[in-house]
């Protein structure tokens, strides 16, 4: 944007990233008579959940990118420029071209950036990443990853899981560090967290849980990672994936409130406390749905809800149309292995103290078990027991595991109680889904819905 | 049974098909202390969705057979025999070897039968077929249409829809004859039948919609089908597939009530009029989730759904577990192509006078599409404009359809509107679902949302 320039829109949105354009194209599609204008820092959007398959199948970021098309055709202005600073009386942003915004309504998605863990000695030697949602630090790793054989991630969440998957894929020896006794923790309880770490080792990919990583070892570039136990694994390049906090320094900058969780808190319309000024995405502090205690999880499809939910409601309310709260909804996959969770863990909902019954039925995605393809579906339900209303549940299976996940979703949105998912009506198939008898939802809920009922 | 035997049960399911499977399975575990019998007619139950498959990658029913391990493993008793008539005033069945069973409660999981269309010349010659659920039938005539070349299907619902595509892979010329201008029309509006069309074609099937069979040509065995545009296609085998009729006439002989749609009205605990005789499956006339009329949708899921129903409330009600309304949810595939569809189309919606909004978007079921894999993926949503409720949905896509459809019968049977699938939270992952910003069962939401929002 040209130095002095001033602008005048209706609905500023900072943040070029999954919630900034839902936030966008929703708002516009809502209130044709306003303008919108987005401004970013960077020249084009990535697919964040995508970045793993650059690292396999996919060549390079470009494609991931996603398009602007979809904004340009509604009439949204796009501007690659950096907010500098914003200010809540006057209602203006300024830019580090030295441009003047003026909004009406402001929506912040400013997104998250890597958690680097500045305590661990050597985390900022040459040939140690983490995985940023920047299309251009993202194409140099691919490249300086190119002649690396021994890789080390460090944390077994999400990312790191899914990484180790495609690096192994194209030959190299990956071994991933993870603190906590099972993988991918925040989502799934110990069984799940053990068969994803067993998928994972079946690719030939090491797996060192209960294990910490106390320094990176090297003088310019990194040669190891030093260990809780002791022992130092040799690596020529290290992923750090240890998660990510919310971009807010923008925020706070202008006195918009940050929470305790780090993030900016809003209301059930997604606004701050300045009633003009939006919060949504990974920048957003928001509640948890079974407490409606503060919380802030970084899912996009969250980010998306709760950008849709900000946009609508910028200039008319909808009585109906609000954050009820957080339902973190995981999916992932290896090979041809699936693995999604919906609503609390087990461990979660016990810490929340609730008086839990669960039960998992194990059954096969196609039927019956001898038609090609067929793969293991376990189902795990997790439920309150003085209610049978459905906290939150687990899915191993195969290529169905992610809708079958936001089935139940779905019921935890709904607050479904076992009662209501055992007498569900649900279609099935022989080649699409498990067979009508032993379906596994219908059934884990009819074994909490018997020990209810036999009490 | 031996001849002159008499047996005490204190419930008594007649038929051995899904319905009779699912009852007495529930039952048992819900009343432990209860003794169950089942009496079916034939040593062993199939799976019925499976059936054409064996027409396909599977070699015979004995692939298809549902095991009884979990019948027996519960204490549950199997008879192999026929019900003959039953007492409704001692609580007696008499059976076809002359034994006597005296119950408590009497569960009628009668099934249906192959309508046959005795008005259509020719239908009994041989060589022509129908698809009964019967095991040593459906293995004869795999042998039968063995050295078959040319075989014409007389009916393009689901079952004649399959068993066209199992055939063809075979290496049968196959030709499907359908009355109505478009395939699987119980199902989908003419964009998705019409679709499934091209699905059929593009693997060397010929449909020939609009076009009724108006007899069957041949001396002893059937050598072609008269079509009513005058023209007669030669075959050297037929399958009539045109639906199912509900067995009911040893409930009729009994005294117990047959409805309109000739099925065996029930309350919303799946009991008859005698509150000690239920009815589930095929043989029970059940209502429309929608409007509450009387209707009869034969689908293995809804059986199940009012299996469970009757068996959990056998000898105690629970006010929450009741049979609230039948929602059709189909879903079939051919190829990696599958088709979904949950609660009445748009076309049932306008008969039963709604003043209807529908929204259809199409995407893809990876992200991003230079995945491997992907599949394109359309969501249509069919709501009632007042309310906002979604009273039906349909899908075309690819593994992942099957549990799609279902996440949409989850929203009709809560009774969710645009709105709140609208701001609904999902998960998303690369390989297993749209992308978040593009999900296209939200997407079709947000369409309709806007629709009615901007009135």
């Amino acid at each position: 944007m040209s130095k002095a320039s001033k602008v005048n829109t209706n609905v500023l949105i900072i943040g070029g990233g999954v919630s900034g354009v839902v936030a966008a194209i929703t708002g516009k599609a809502f209130y044709l008579n306003k303008s919108f204008t987005l401004i970013r820092k960077e020249s084009q959007l990535i697919d964040p959940c995508s970045i793993p398959y650059v690292f396999g199948p996919l060549a390079n970021t470009s494609q991931i990118q996603v398009s602007d098309d979809s904004l340009k055709s509604m009439g949204i202005a796009i501007v690659t420029d950096e907010v500098v600073s914003i200010d809540q009386n006057s209602r203006v942003c300024k830019t580090g071209d030295g441009a003047e915004v003026h909004f009406d309504k402001l929506i912040l998605a400013l997104g998250s950036v890597p958690k680097t863990p500045d305590w661990l000695e050597g985390v900022h030697l040459e040939n140690v990443f983490t995985i940023p949602k920047d299309y251009q630090y993202i194409d140099k790793m691919v490249t300086a990853l190119g002649d690396c054989k021994e890789v080390v991630i460090i944390g077994g969440g999400f990312v790191g899981f899914e990484v180790a998957y495609e690096l192994v894929q194209t030959g190299k020896e990956v071994t991933i560090v993870e603190a906590l006794p099972y993988l991918l923790g925040t989502a799934f309880d110990n069984e799940a967290g053990s068969r994803a770490q067993i998928a994972l080792e079946r690719q030939g990919i090491k797996v060192k849980c209960g294990t910490e990583a106390r320094g990176i070892v090297g003088d310019s570039r990194a040669t190891g990672v030093l260990l809780s136990n002791g022992s130092t694994l040799p690596a020529d390049a290290i992923i750090v994936a240890t998660g990510y906090r919310p971009q807010t320094s923008l925020a706070e900058q202008a006195g918009i409130q940050i929470g305790d969780t780090g993030a900016v808190p809003v209301d059930q319309y997604m606004r701050t406390r300045n009633p003009d000024i939006l919060a949504v995405g990974d920048c957003a502090e928001t509640r948890c749905f079974i407490t409606g205690r503060p919380n802030h999880i970084m899912l996009a499809s969250t980010a998306c809800a709760e950008a849709r939910i900000a946009s609508i409601n910028l200039y008319r309310l909808s009585a109906v149309m609000t954050f009820t709260g957080t339902v973190p909804i995981f999916c992932t996959a290896v090979g041809d292995t699936a693995f999604g969770s919906a609503g609390p863990t087990e461990r979660d909902a016990k810490k929340m103290k609730f008086n839990v019954v669960t039960a998992t039925y194990e059954g096969v995605d196609k039927h019956p078990r001898d038609l090609p393809g067929t793969h293991v579906q376990a189902v795990k339900l997790i439920v309150a027991r003085d209610s049978g209303v459905i906290l939150g549940g687990e899915v191993i299976g195969g290529a169905s595991t992610g809708e079958l996940t936001n089935l139940i979703g779905f019921a935890i949105q709904n607050r479904m109680t076992v009662n209501s998912v055992l007498i569900g009506q649900v279609g099935t198939h022989s080649l699409l889904t498990a067979a009508p008898i032993v379906y596994p939802l219908i059934r884990a809920a009819q074994i909490i819905a018997q020990r209810i009922w036999t009490v």
